[in-house]
Protein backbone atom coordinates (compact mmCIF):
# COMPACT_ATOMS: atom_id res chain seq x y z
CA UNK A 1 0.00 0.00 0.00
CA UNK A 2 1.44 3.09 -1.16
CA UNK A 3 -0.71 6.38 0.15
CA UNK A 4 -0.36 9.85 -1.83
CA UNK A 5 1.69 12.21 0.61
CA UNK A 6 -0.74 13.78 2.86
CA UNK A 7 0.68 17.61 2.89
CA UNK A 8 -0.98 18.07 6.68
CA UNK A 9 0.63 14.78 7.79
CA UNK A 10 3.94 16.88 9.26
CA UNK A 11 2.35 19.06 11.56
CA UNK A 12 -0.46 17.35 12.75
CA UNK A 13 2.05 13.98 13.92
CA UNK A 14 3.59 17.01 15.70
CA UNK A 15 0.74 17.84 17.02
CA UNK A 16 -0.14 14.69 18.60
CA UNK A 17 3.14 13.35 19.66
CA UNK A 18 1.57 11.37 22.62
CA UNK A 19 -0.72 9.52 20.67
CA UNK A 20 1.70 8.93 17.35
CA UNK A 21 5.02 7.88 18.92
CA UNK A 22 7.82 8.57 16.67
CA UNK A 23 10.67 6.04 16.72
CA UNK A 24 13.42 8.21 18.21
CA UNK A 25 10.70 8.63 21.31
CA UNK A 26 10.05 5.01 21.35
CA UNK A 27 13.51 4.03 21.80
CA UNK A 28 13.43 6.14 25.33
CA UNK A 29 10.38 4.21 26.54
CA UNK A 30 12.33 0.88 26.37
CA UNK A 31 10.65 -1.17 29.71
CA UNK A 32 8.45 1.80 30.39
CA UNK A 33 5.75 1.76 28.16
CA UNK A 34 3.07 1.17 30.50
CA UNK A 35 3.74 5.17 31.33
CA UNK A 36 1.99 6.70 28.55
CA UNK A 37 -1.46 4.51 29.19
CA UNK A 38 -3.87 5.46 32.16
CA UNK A 39 -4.29 1.33 32.68
CA UNK A 40 -1.04 -0.69 33.49
CA UNK A 41 -3.01 -3.95 31.50
CA UNK A 42 -1.18 -6.26 28.54
CA UNK A 43 0.64 -4.98 25.81
CA UNK A 44 -0.22 -5.82 22.29
CA UNK A 45 1.01 -4.63 19.14
CA UNK A 46 0.55 -5.00 15.56
CA UNK A 47 3.39 -4.73 12.77
CA UNK A 48 2.15 -3.04 9.53
CA UNK A 49 -0.96 -1.27 11.42
CA UNK A 50 -1.82 0.57 7.84
CA UNK A 51 -4.50 3.22 8.77
CA UNK A 52 -5.74 1.68 11.93
CA UNK A 53 -8.95 -0.06 11.40
CA UNK A 54 -7.73 -3.42 13.19
CA UNK A 55 -6.04 -1.81 16.07
CA UNK A 56 -8.66 0.57 16.61
CA UNK A 57 -11.28 -2.32 16.34
CA UNK A 58 -9.68 -4.42 18.78
CA UNK A 59 -8.93 -1.46 20.79
CA UNK A 60 -12.27 -0.86 21.26
CA UNK A 61 -13.24 -5.10 22.10
CA UNK A 62 -10.67 -5.58 24.31
CA UNK A 63 -10.14 -2.45 27.08
CA UNK A 64 -8.31 -4.45 29.15
CA UNK A 65 -5.68 -4.17 26.81
CA UNK A 66 -2.74 -1.88 26.13
CA UNK A 67 -2.89 -1.88 21.75
CA UNK A 68 -0.12 0.08 19.62
CA UNK A 69 -0.41 -0.03 15.90
CA UNK A 70 3.27 0.21 14.46
CA UNK A 71 3.48 2.09 10.77
CA UNK A 72 6.56 3.04 8.77
CA UNK A 73 3.93 5.18 6.11
CA UNK A 74 3.89 8.70 7.74
CA UNK A 75 0.55 9.14 5.87
CA UNK A 76 -0.75 5.96 7.23
CA UNK A 77 0.15 6.45 10.26
CA UNK A 78 -1.08 9.76 10.43
CA UNK A 79 -4.39 8.61 9.05
CA UNK A 80 -4.54 6.04 11.69
CA UNK A 81 -3.77 8.53 14.23
CA UNK A 82 -6.28 10.68 13.20
CA UNK A 83 -9.10 8.16 13.24
CA UNK A 84 -8.08 7.33 16.78
CA UNK A 85 -7.98 10.87 18.17
CA UNK A 86 -11.59 11.46 16.92
CA UNK A 87 -12.51 8.66 19.25
CA UNK A 88 -9.85 9.53 22.23
CA UNK A 89 -12.44 9.10 24.60
CA UNK A 90 -13.02 5.56 23.56
CA UNK A 91 -9.45 4.94 23.38
CA UNK A 92 -7.71 5.06 26.18
CA UNK A 93 -5.53 2.30 25.31
CA UNK A 94 -4.21 2.79 22.20
CA UNK A 95 -1.13 4.21 20.71
CA UNK A 96 0.73 4.32 17.53
CA UNK A 97 4.70 4.44 16.64
CA UNK A 98 5.87 5.67 13.46
CA UNK A 99 8.24 3.76 12.59
CA UNK A 100 9.87 0.25 11.61
CA UNK A 101 8.94 -2.98 12.70
CA UNK A 102 12.40 -4.18 12.00
CA UNK A 103 13.01 -1.76 14.92
CA UNK A 104 10.95 -3.66 17.56
CA UNK A 105 13.56 -4.96 19.91
CA UNK A 106 15.24 -1.47 20.40
CA UNK A 107 11.83 -0.46 21.34
CA UNK A 108 10.83 -2.84 23.79
CA UNK A 109 12.34 -5.41 26.81
CA UNK A 110 11.96 -8.67 26.59
CA UNK A 111 8.40 -9.73 27.74
CA UNK A 112 7.15 -6.10 27.64
CA UNK A 113 4.80 -7.05 24.82
CA UNK A 114 2.51 -9.92 24.97
CA UNK A 115 1.43 -10.56 21.41
CA UNK A 116 2.19 -9.91 17.99
CA UNK A 117 -0.11 -9.26 15.39
CA UNK A 118 0.56 -9.08 11.36
CA UNK A 119 -1.98 -8.49 8.92
CA UNK A 120 -1.58 -8.35 5.10
CA UNK A 121 2.00 -7.87 5.45
CA UNK A 122 3.50 -6.44 2.03
CA UNK A 123 4.51 -9.72 0.27
CA UNK A 124 7.70 -9.08 -1.10
CA UNK A 125 7.23 -11.69 -3.54
CA UNK A 126 10.65 -11.56 -5.17
CA UNK A 127 13.13 -14.03 -3.49
CA UNK A 128 15.84 -11.05 -3.32
CA UNK A 129 13.32 -9.15 -1.22
CA UNK A 130 12.85 -12.13 0.84
CA UNK A 131 14.64 -10.40 3.93
CA UNK A 132 11.83 -7.41 4.12
CA UNK A 133 9.13 -9.86 4.63
CA UNK A 134 7.66 -9.34 8.13
CA UNK A 135 7.87 -12.94 8.80
CA UNK A 136 11.11 -13.44 8.22
CA UNK A 137 13.82 -15.01 10.79
CA UNK A 138 15.48 -11.57 11.39
CA UNK A 139 11.97 -10.77 12.10
CA UNK A 140 10.50 -13.11 14.00
CA UNK A 141 13.53 -12.77 16.23
CA UNK A 142 12.73 -9.27 16.85
CA UNK A 143 9.40 -10.83 17.67
CA UNK A 144 10.53 -13.42 20.25
CA UNK A 145 12.89 -11.19 22.17
CA UNK A 146 10.22 -8.65 23.28
CA UNK A 147 7.62 -11.12 24.03
CA UNK A 148 7.56 -13.33 27.32
CA UNK A 149 8.46 -17.61 26.54
CA UNK A 150 5.92 -19.02 25.16
CA UNK A 151 4.64 -15.23 23.56
CA UNK A 152 2.19 -15.84 20.48
CA UNK A 153 2.41 -14.23 17.47
CA UNK A 154 -1.11 -14.18 14.89
CA UNK A 155 -0.63 -13.53 11.22
CA UNK A 156 -3.88 -12.98 8.18
CA UNK A 157 -3.14 -12.34 4.86
CA UNK A 158 -4.62 -13.09 1.41
CA UNK A 159 -1.48 -13.45 -0.28
CA UNK A 160 -1.52 -17.29 -0.73
CA UNK A 161 2.91 -16.90 -1.92
CA UNK A 162 3.40 -15.02 1.28
CA UNK A 163 1.41 -17.50 3.46
CA UNK A 164 3.15 -20.58 1.91
CA UNK A 165 6.47 -18.97 2.55
CA UNK A 166 5.60 -17.63 6.35
CA UNK A 167 4.04 -21.12 7.63
CA UNK A 168 7.81 -22.41 6.69
CA UNK A 169 9.41 -19.64 8.14
CA UNK A 170 7.30 -19.81 11.53
CA UNK A 171 8.05 -23.79 11.38
CA UNK A 172 12.35 -23.66 10.51
CA UNK A 173 12.41 -21.07 13.60
CA UNK A 174 10.76 -23.79 16.29
CA UNK A 175 7.66 -22.16 16.20
CA UNK A 176 4.72 -24.08 17.77
CA UNK A 177 1.80 -24.27 15.45
CA UNK A 178 -1.95 -23.99 17.76
CA UNK A 179 -3.90 -23.63 14.50
CA UNK A 180 -4.07 -22.85 10.77
CA UNK A 181 -7.01 -21.48 9.18
CA UNK A 182 -6.93 -21.64 5.04
CA UNK A 183 -10.21 -20.24 4.36
CA UNK A 184 -10.89 -18.36 7.33
CA UNK A 185 -14.21 -16.55 6.30
CA UNK A 186 -15.79 -19.89 5.12
CA UNK A 187 -14.71 -22.40 8.40
CA UNK A 188 -14.79 -22.29 12.07
CA UNK A 189 -17.75 -19.60 13.10
CA UNK A 190 -16.23 -19.59 16.64
CA UNK A 191 -13.18 -18.30 14.78
CA UNK A 192 -14.73 -15.99 13.07
CA UNK A 193 -17.09 -14.22 15.28
CA UNK A 194 -14.12 -13.15 17.54
CA UNK A 195 -12.03 -11.86 14.35
CA UNK A 196 -11.68 -8.27 13.99
CA UNK A 197 -11.57 -7.09 10.73
CA UNK A 198 -8.72 -4.99 8.98
CA UNK A 199 -8.89 -3.09 6.01
CA UNK A 200 -7.44 -5.31 3.59
CA UNK A 201 -9.27 -8.31 4.70
CA UNK A 202 -12.40 -6.37 4.23
CA UNK A 203 -11.53 -5.82 0.69
CA UNK A 204 -10.50 -9.04 0.02
CA UNK A 205 -12.33 -11.29 1.83
CA UNK A 206 -14.57 -11.63 -1.55
CA UNK A 207 -11.93 -12.29 -3.94
CA UNK A 208 -10.47 -15.25 -2.12
CA UNK A 209 -9.42 -17.36 0.52
CA UNK A 210 -7.95 -15.50 3.71
CA UNK A 211 -5.58 -17.64 5.70
CA UNK A 212 -4.35 -17.28 9.03
CA UNK A 213 -1.98 -18.57 11.79
CA UNK A 214 -1.54 -18.72 15.37
CA UNK A 215 1.27 -19.65 17.20
CA UNK A 216 3.69 -19.13 19.70
CA UNK A 217 7.13 -18.85 20.34
CA UNK A 218 9.28 -21.56 23.16
CA UNK A 219 11.09 -21.18 26.03
CA UNK A 220 14.65 -22.00 25.27
CA UNK B 1 -12.77 -44.82 -0.15
CA UNK B 2 -14.86 -48.33 1.17
CA UNK B 3 -15.04 -50.56 -2.08
CA UNK B 4 -17.79 -53.12 -2.91
CA UNK B 5 -16.07 -56.95 -1.87
CA UNK B 6 -14.57 -58.25 -4.64
CA UNK B 7 -14.68 -62.23 -4.68
CA UNK B 8 -11.92 -62.67 -6.82
CA UNK B 9 -9.26 -60.96 -4.50
CA UNK B 10 -8.71 -63.24 -2.62
CA UNK B 11 -7.78 -65.84 -4.95
CA UNK B 12 -5.98 -63.31 -6.82
CA UNK B 13 -3.77 -62.33 -4.34
CA UNK B 14 -2.26 -65.72 -3.00
CA UNK B 15 -1.75 -66.39 -6.49
CA UNK B 16 0.29 -62.82 -6.81
CA UNK B 17 2.36 -63.50 -3.72
CA UNK B 18 5.13 -61.86 -4.82
CA UNK B 19 3.78 -58.84 -6.32
CA UNK B 20 1.23 -58.05 -3.56
CA UNK B 21 3.42 -58.90 -0.29
CA UNK B 22 1.46 -59.47 2.84
CA UNK B 23 2.01 -58.24 6.29
CA UNK B 24 3.52 -61.36 7.81
CA UNK B 25 5.88 -61.39 4.86
CA UNK B 26 6.55 -58.29 5.18
CA UNK B 27 7.95 -58.58 8.67
CA UNK B 28 10.21 -61.08 7.02
CA UNK B 29 11.66 -58.97 4.82
CA UNK B 30 12.87 -56.26 7.37
CA UNK B 31 16.65 -55.08 6.12
CA UNK B 32 15.84 -57.25 3.18
CA UNK B 33 14.14 -55.32 1.03
CA UNK B 34 16.11 -55.04 -2.16
CA UNK B 35 16.23 -58.79 -2.30
CA UNK B 36 12.67 -58.91 -3.92
CA UNK B 37 13.59 -56.31 -6.78
CA UNK B 38 15.61 -56.91 -10.07
CA UNK B 39 17.59 -53.93 -9.26
CA UNK B 40 19.42 -52.45 -6.12
CA UNK B 41 18.05 -48.73 -5.84
CA UNK B 42 16.33 -46.32 -3.24
CA UNK B 43 12.97 -47.34 -1.97
CA UNK B 44 10.23 -44.97 -1.72
CA UNK B 45 6.57 -46.02 -0.02
CA UNK B 46 3.25 -44.89 -0.63
CA UNK B 47 0.80 -45.63 2.90
CA UNK B 48 -2.50 -45.62 1.16
CA UNK B 49 -1.96 -46.26 -2.21
CA UNK B 50 -5.53 -47.15 -3.13
CA UNK B 51 -5.84 -48.52 -6.44
CA UNK B 52 -2.59 -47.69 -7.16
CA UNK B 53 -2.68 -44.74 -9.86
CA UNK B 54 0.17 -42.69 -8.69
CA UNK B 55 2.45 -45.49 -7.58
CA UNK B 56 2.16 -47.01 -11.05
CA UNK B 57 2.62 -43.44 -12.56
CA UNK B 58 5.48 -43.33 -10.01
CA UNK B 59 7.10 -46.51 -11.37
CA UNK B 60 7.24 -45.95 -14.85
CA UNK B 61 8.08 -42.72 -14.46
CA UNK B 62 11.19 -43.27 -12.71
CA UNK B 63 12.75 -47.03 -13.16
CA UNK B 64 16.05 -46.30 -11.21
CA UNK B 65 13.91 -46.22 -7.68
CA UNK B 66 12.08 -49.37 -6.69
CA UNK B 67 8.44 -48.01 -5.17
CA UNK B 68 6.18 -49.94 -2.80
CA UNK B 69 2.33 -48.97 -2.08
CA UNK B 70 1.25 -49.90 1.40
CA UNK B 71 -2.67 -50.56 1.17
CA UNK B 72 -4.91 -51.73 3.55
CA UNK B 73 -8.17 -52.41 1.88
CA UNK B 74 -8.00 -55.75 0.19
CA UNK B 75 -10.22 -54.94 -2.44
CA UNK B 76 -8.04 -51.71 -3.46
CA UNK B 77 -4.59 -53.17 -3.15
CA UNK B 78 -6.27 -55.97 -5.35
CA UNK B 79 -7.40 -53.83 -7.97
CA UNK B 80 -3.74 -51.85 -7.77
CA UNK B 81 -2.07 -55.41 -8.00
CA UNK B 82 -3.87 -56.36 -10.65
CA UNK B 83 -3.04 -53.18 -12.79
CA UNK B 84 0.46 -53.58 -12.06
CA UNK B 85 0.30 -57.18 -13.37
CA UNK B 86 -1.04 -56.25 -16.54
CA UNK B 87 1.48 -53.87 -16.93
CA UNK B 88 4.67 -56.06 -15.53
CA UNK B 89 7.10 -55.78 -18.35
CA UNK B 90 7.36 -52.22 -17.02
CA UNK B 91 6.62 -52.28 -13.96
CA UNK B 92 10.12 -54.34 -12.62
CA UNK B 93 10.69 -52.13 -9.60
CA UNK B 94 6.75 -51.80 -8.29
CA UNK B 95 5.20 -53.77 -5.48
CA UNK B 96 2.32 -53.72 -2.81
CA UNK B 97 2.54 -54.48 0.88
CA UNK B 98 -1.15 -55.75 1.79
CA UNK B 99 -1.06 -54.01 5.10
CA UNK B 100 -1.57 -51.37 7.67
CA UNK B 101 0.71 -48.35 7.79
CA UNK B 102 0.61 -47.81 11.19
CA UNK B 103 3.47 -50.74 11.28
CA UNK B 104 5.72 -49.47 8.98
CA UNK B 105 8.42 -49.64 11.54
CA UNK B 106 7.69 -53.56 11.45
CA UNK B 107 8.98 -54.13 8.00
CA UNK B 108 11.02 -51.52 7.17
CA UNK B 109 14.77 -50.64 9.01
CA UNK B 110 15.93 -47.61 9.79
CA UNK B 111 17.14 -45.78 6.37
CA UNK B 112 15.99 -48.80 4.68
CA UNK B 113 13.45 -46.76 2.39
CA UNK B 114 14.01 -43.16 1.19
CA UNK B 115 10.96 -41.49 0.47
CA UNK B 116 7.08 -41.33 2.23
CA UNK B 117 4.17 -40.37 0.26
CA UNK B 118 0.98 -39.54 1.59
CA UNK B 119 -2.03 -39.09 -0.75
CA UNK B 120 -5.26 -38.16 0.12
CA UNK B 121 -4.85 -39.82 3.12
CA UNK B 122 -8.67 -40.21 4.82
CA UNK B 123 -9.43 -37.18 7.09
CA UNK B 124 -10.35 -38.64 10.35
CA UNK B 125 -12.13 -35.45 11.11
CA UNK B 126 -13.45 -36.21 14.00
CA UNK B 127 -11.09 -35.36 17.05
CA UNK B 128 -11.96 -38.32 18.51
CA UNK B 129 -9.99 -40.20 15.49
CA UNK B 130 -7.35 -37.91 15.08
CA UNK B 131 -4.59 -41.02 16.12
CA UNK B 132 -6.21 -42.19 12.98
CA UNK B 133 -4.85 -39.58 10.87
CA UNK B 134 -1.98 -40.54 8.33
CA UNK B 135 0.16 -37.39 10.00
CA UNK B 136 -0.37 -38.13 14.02
CA UNK B 137 2.94 -37.94 15.40
CA UNK B 138 3.34 -41.40 16.03
CA UNK B 139 2.95 -41.85 12.23
CA UNK B 140 5.64 -39.25 11.44
CA UNK B 141 7.53 -41.22 14.64
CA UNK B 142 7.47 -44.69 12.04
CA UNK B 143 8.20 -42.80 9.20
CA UNK B 144 11.55 -41.11 10.91
CA UNK B 145 11.90 -44.78 12.16
CA UNK B 146 12.15 -46.15 8.37
CA UNK B 147 13.93 -43.12 6.59
CA UNK B 148 17.75 -41.93 6.70
CA UNK B 149 18.13 -38.68 8.73
CA UNK B 150 16.93 -36.05 7.30
CA UNK B 151 14.51 -38.06 5.11
CA UNK B 152 11.63 -36.81 3.14
CA UNK B 153 7.90 -37.03 3.45
CA UNK B 154 5.33 -35.64 0.68
CA UNK B 155 2.06 -35.43 1.05
CA UNK B 156 -0.64 -34.14 -1.38
CA UNK B 157 -4.70 -33.74 -0.08
CA UNK B 158 -7.65 -31.70 -1.16
CA UNK B 159 -8.92 -31.99 2.52
CA UNK B 160 -8.37 -28.36 4.14
CA UNK B 161 -8.96 -29.50 7.48
CA UNK B 162 -6.70 -32.70 7.15
CA UNK B 163 -4.14 -30.45 5.79
CA UNK B 164 -4.15 -27.24 8.62
CA UNK B 165 -4.15 -30.48 10.84
CA UNK B 166 -1.23 -32.00 9.34
CA UNK B 167 1.17 -28.85 8.90
CA UNK B 168 0.88 -28.07 12.48
CA UNK B 169 1.83 -31.97 13.16
CA UNK B 170 4.85 -31.88 11.05
CA UNK B 171 6.03 -28.40 12.60
CA UNK B 172 4.88 -29.54 16.00
CA UNK B 173 6.79 -32.82 15.80
CA UNK B 174 9.99 -30.41 14.40
CA UNK B 175 10.12 -31.42 10.87
CA UNK B 176 11.84 -28.62 8.62
CA UNK B 177 9.67 -27.52 5.83
CA UNK B 178 11.25 -27.53 2.57
CA UNK B 179 7.83 -26.15 0.75
CA UNK B 180 4.31 -25.42 0.76
CA UNK B 181 1.67 -25.22 -1.98
CA UNK B 182 -1.86 -24.08 -1.14
CA UNK B 183 -3.52 -24.84 -4.74
CA UNK B 184 -0.95 -26.69 -6.43
CA UNK B 185 -3.21 -26.95 -9.46
CA UNK B 186 -2.68 -23.21 -10.20
CA UNK B 187 0.85 -22.02 -8.75
CA UNK B 188 4.33 -23.12 -9.90
CA UNK B 189 4.25 -25.02 -13.12
CA UNK B 190 7.95 -26.61 -12.79
CA UNK B 191 6.21 -27.97 -9.91
CA UNK B 192 3.07 -29.32 -11.73
CA UNK B 193 5.32 -30.28 -14.70
CA UNK B 194 6.76 -32.77 -12.63
CA UNK B 195 3.30 -34.09 -10.85
CA UNK B 196 2.19 -37.60 -10.64
CA UNK B 197 -1.80 -37.08 -10.15
CA UNK B 198 -3.48 -39.57 -8.15
CA UNK B 199 -6.88 -40.88 -8.42
CA UNK B 200 -8.27 -38.88 -6.13
CA UNK B 201 -6.29 -35.61 -7.09
CA UNK B 202 -7.49 -36.26 -10.43
CA UNK B 203 -11.46 -36.76 -9.59
CA UNK B 204 -10.84 -33.53 -6.85
CA UNK B 205 -8.33 -31.08 -8.80
CA UNK B 206 -11.46 -29.05 -10.25
CA UNK B 207 -13.41 -28.86 -7.59
CA UNK B 208 -10.99 -26.79 -5.08
CA UNK B 209 -7.44 -26.33 -3.91
CA UNK B 210 -5.12 -29.12 -3.59
CA UNK B 211 -2.71 -28.69 -0.96
CA UNK B 212 1.00 -29.68 -0.68
CA UNK B 213 3.63 -30.61 1.40
CA UNK B 214 7.12 -31.63 1.07
CA UNK B 215 9.30 -31.42 4.12
CA UNK B 216 12.02 -33.44 6.31
CA UNK B 217 12.92 -34.98 9.51
CA UNK B 218 15.86 -33.61 10.91
CA UNK B 219 19.26 -35.48 12.27
CA UNK B 220 18.79 -35.96 16.13
C1 LIG C 1 -0.67 -4.13 2.85
S1 LIG C 1 -0.73 -3.00 4.16
C2 LIG C 1 -1.86 -3.73 5.33
C3 LIG C 1 -2.39 -2.76 6.34
C4 LIG C 1 -3.28 -3.35 7.43
N1 LIG C 1 -2.50 -4.19 8.35
C5 LIG C 1 -4.46 -4.11 6.87
O1 LIG C 1 -4.49 -5.34 7.04
O2 LIG C 1 -5.37 -3.47 6.30
C6 LIG C 1 0.87 -3.25 4.92
C7 LIG C 1 1.32 -2.09 5.79
O3 LIG C 1 2.51 -2.47 6.47
C8 LIG C 1 3.38 -1.35 6.50
N2 LIG C 1 4.75 -1.83 6.68
C9 LIG C 1 5.48 -2.54 5.79
N3 LIG C 1 6.70 -2.81 6.29
C10 LIG C 1 6.74 -2.27 7.53
C11 LIG C 1 7.73 -2.22 8.54
N4 LIG C 1 8.94 -2.77 8.36
N5 LIG C 1 7.42 -1.60 9.70
C12 LIG C 1 6.20 -1.02 9.88
N6 LIG C 1 5.23 -1.05 8.96
C13 LIG C 1 5.50 -1.66 7.79
C14 LIG C 1 3.13 -0.69 5.16
O4 LIG C 1 3.56 0.67 5.14
C15 LIG C 1 1.61 -0.84 5.01
O5 LIG C 1 0.92 0.25 5.59
C1 LIG D 1 -8.89 -41.57 0.24
S1 LIG D 1 -7.98 -42.94 -0.33
C2 LIG D 1 -6.74 -42.23 -1.38
C3 LIG D 1 -6.13 -43.23 -2.31
C4 LIG D 1 -4.95 -42.71 -3.17
N1 LIG D 1 -3.77 -42.40 -2.36
C5 LIG D 1 -5.35 -41.50 -4.00
O1 LIG D 1 -4.84 -40.42 -3.73
O2 LIG D 1 -6.16 -41.64 -4.92
C6 LIG D 1 -7.08 -43.39 1.13
C7 LIG D 1 -6.56 -44.81 1.11
O3 LIG D 1 -5.73 -45.03 2.25
C8 LIG D 1 -5.99 -46.31 2.76
N2 LIG D 1 -5.57 -46.33 4.16
C9 LIG D 1 -6.15 -45.69 5.19
N3 LIG D 1 -5.52 -45.93 6.34
C10 LIG D 1 -4.48 -46.76 6.04
C11 LIG D 1 -3.46 -47.38 6.81
N4 LIG D 1 -3.39 -47.19 8.13
N5 LIG D 1 -2.58 -48.17 6.17
C12 LIG D 1 -2.65 -48.37 4.83
N6 LIG D 1 -3.61 -47.82 4.06
C13 LIG D 1 -4.51 -47.02 4.65
C14 LIG D 1 -7.48 -46.50 2.55
O4 LIG D 1 -7.86 -47.86 2.59
C15 LIG D 1 -7.67 -45.86 1.18
O5 LIG D 1 -7.49 -46.79 0.15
Amino acid sequence: MRLRRKPWAVKWLADHADLVITQAKAETLKNNWQSIFPKEQPIMIEVGTGKGQFIIGMAKKFPDINFIGMEIQEGAVAVAGRKAFEDADELPNLRFVYGDGAGVDTYFAKGEVAKVYLNFSDPWPKSGHEKRRLTYKSFLQSYENILPANGEVEFKTDNRGLFEYSLGSFANYGMTFDKVWLDMHNEDPANLEQNVETEYEQKFKVKGPIYKYLGHFNAK
